[in-house]
């Protein structure tokens, strides 16, 4: 009986190449098998944020340009959606989602501090597509406004572990580092200038590799050694802190008082202290932070800036916060399964004919008045292609009404896994699947 | 205790209009207080199209102009966010969210029917601002391509009664007509061409009044007479049913077919036959429909539009569809407070001096495994200045951790409404607060 129909009909189809119409380049269609998971890691992360207190935001999907370059420097021109309204306002697609946070602290000081904001949506880049890097994506940002506290920096970390582990990864780690530590003890090394140089050679040690920074540097004037072998400085994060302790640096009381507090939240044992990480942009003034999953998917990062807000014009504010990518999760979540089956709609009510149709409407209405979802046929189908339709659509029950049905209030209800079938009261029915 | 910090120092101020950085022309940021009954509105509008087995579609935020622009001629340009990218591509923000949905029709032509989708997102529009008008504004969406019955049409229309209902609203209701109706009678009036300029110019009878429609159908050379007196008939809808046998028209079957099915959805009530709607946009075909929340503020609208697939090379594919404006649906439900007031964060976790700080942040910890909401303090501030942070953010429990309560595990709640103070251990306040 489910043959006549191939089950590749009722799957979803990649979008054909050939056809004329396509999402734009960079940009893709999620559809319901890749929302639907999407929203449940958007709905699990948003209960968590909640949980420690951080309020949602909703902010443009633009932002004047200006600000955008504020951040980050007229060259991110050329990485964003660049674009004039039909009055000349100079606009961009936002690329992430703290300068619109910025722009709101700096043009309300009066806000209540801590202010603790998440807001989670679409960001677009101006970048060549590749694997797992769409130009326009998903983040998931938390955000703490006023508090200049380790402590501020570490509830933001323990609100990501808990976020990853709701959503069931066990193997994740955070790299964490202090700029005002490299900057305090590169300042011994190279000029006091070049040190911001220094930082962006660093941040692409992953990608080029210790010789190539070797190189990067050398060609800077700069020598590479002294460097090379701080960053490189290695062990569990007490080791790491005794070294420290050699050096004349800043910053490691902060570093001392995050793993302090760490320990509070539970989370201590996730944290590995690493001086070699930067974070590539520059508005970064202290601690820093990196998630990873497994042992070297990136899924967020961020960091301590407490000079962005007054750059915008607004008052002296200490901010630190950190941003998901939710592609990154939900593509890794996928591959290793890490989602429950299941069909939002529990029951297709049949009907036998169209004399029936309303009757199945009307008990269809009285399921979702239980709160079951369910679907009807639209198609004035026959029973038997209703049957296909709901087997194929993986719908687990079938409810099917015809006259005598509707007479005695009884219904034979179809498990469409087990292919078994009983006739049972409308009542019994509710209860079953509700 | 609680007077020395002005309670309107933690409300959440409207933007300073002195600032020089602030939300684009048009737009706006949503403070928590209104983000959150936002995202209350979507999730309560999610489930219900779920219960009726619509299924999610993420899609782009932008779109091709040459899309934009075939479903809505070139005009559109003036009225949209319009850019091109750095290769030159002619792209435009989405101004509703049905275009992307045809798109995906036409490029997958092997997608089984009924294929229901819902999307909920931004769209925007270069409108002139007004009172509940946003350049960036919120839609949610549901359409089904595929089945061309009356039928399809009605489910949409019950998915919105159930949306209403849930959200609290009792006086709604929904205009219905069809374009069919009208063109097949006006043709008897005016030349076949001119028909679509009729449209138009009724569209606008709320806006100008009969006085205005008829003059500018006169303009046009249009004998206003027979068109007013048609789009006038009135009644129940069966006193409009009756009047309409008098006339050779088409599309009277579906509308009586619409009706007798909105009687199994139990919203029959609901429905309002009005010979003067014809929605806006060219492409409708077939019935029309628009939302009321009381007498006369449009919250959405809809229709059947069977040939839009096809004109983007897709197979003709039936399709009927409504969309949901949710800033009018939050402003109406925060003047009528329609929200219950319900503070995200449960209880703030206070530390009597910074030498418990970690046993508090672990209290929290505790609590939030339970599923409970909380904050700690992070700005080091004494115990009365914590009491007044969190009565000033109306968090409605403090629980206080000294020295002594860790060792006893029981901890002073303070009930912040009723001022109110007991002693408690720590696995009651959990029982208390979950």
């Amino acid at each position: 009986m489910f043959t006549d129909i191939s089950k590749d009909d009722f799957k979803i189809k990649k979008q054909n190449k050939s056809m004329k119409f396509q999402a734009p380049k960079g940009t893709r269609d999620l559809f319901p098998e890749d929302a639907e998971k999407l929203q449940k890691i958007i709905e699990i992360i948003r209960s968590i944020f909640e949980k420690y207190g951080f309020r949602e935001l909703i902010t443009p999907s633009f932002e004047s340009f200006e600000l955008l370059s504020k951040k980050s420097g007229e060259a991110i021109r050329n990485e964003i959606y660049y674009f004039k309204d039909k009055s000349e306002r100079e606009l961009g697609l936002r690329f992430e989602l703290t300068a619109s946070f910025a722009r709101i602290l700096a043009s309300n000081p009066n806000l209540s501090k801590p202010f603790k904001r998440f807001e989670i949506g679409k960001v677009w880049r101006y970048d060549n597509p590749q694997a797992m890097r769409w130009r326009e994506f998903w983040q998931a940002d938390i955000d703490i406004a006023g508090s200049a506290s380790p402590l501020a920096d570490v509830e933001c970390l323990a609100t990501v572990c808990e976020c990853l582990e709701k959503l069931g990864f066990k193997d994740f780690f955070i790299r964490l580092n202090n700029r005002k530590l490299l900057q305090s003890v590169f300042k011994n090394f190279v000029e006091a200038n070049a040190v911001a140089d220094v930082f962006r050679t660093i941040d692409k040690l992953d990608k080029i590799g210790e010789e190539g920074v070797s190189n990067e540097l050398k060609k800077k004037g700069i020598n590479p050694k002294k460097v090379l072998e701080f960053i490189k400085i290695s062990g569990t994060n007490q080791e790491i802190i005794n070294k420290l302790k050699n050096f004349e640096c800043e910053g490691l009381d902060e570093i001392i008082q995050a793993l302090d507090y760490a320990k509070g939240f539970g989370i201590d044992k996730k944290i590995k202290l690493d001086l070699s990480l930067v974070r590539g942009l520059e508005y970064y003034t202290g601690l820093v932070y990196e998630v990873f999953l497994g042992a070297d998917l990136s899924c967020g990062g961020g960091g301590r800036y407490d000079k962005l807000v007054e750059s915008l014009g607004g008052n002296p504010t200490p901010m630190t916060g950190i941003s998901l990518g939710l592609e990154r999760i939900l593509e890794l979540m996928k591959n290793k399964k890490m989602f429950e089956e299941d069909n939002k709609t529990k029951v297709f009510v049949a009907n036998v004919n169209e004399k029936v149709k309303n009757e199945a409407i009307k008990i269809a209405q009285e399921l979702r008045k239980e709160g079951i979802n369910c679907q009807t046929d639209l198609m004035s189908r026959s029973l038997s292609k209703q049957l296909e339709y709901a087997d194929n659509m993986e719908i687990p029950y079938v409810l099917i009404v015809g006259e005598k049905e509707v007479k005695s209030k009884k219904f034979k209800l179809k498990d469409m896994k087990k292919k078994t079938e009983k006739e049972i009261p409308i009542t019994k029915i509710k209860e079953k699947l509700r």
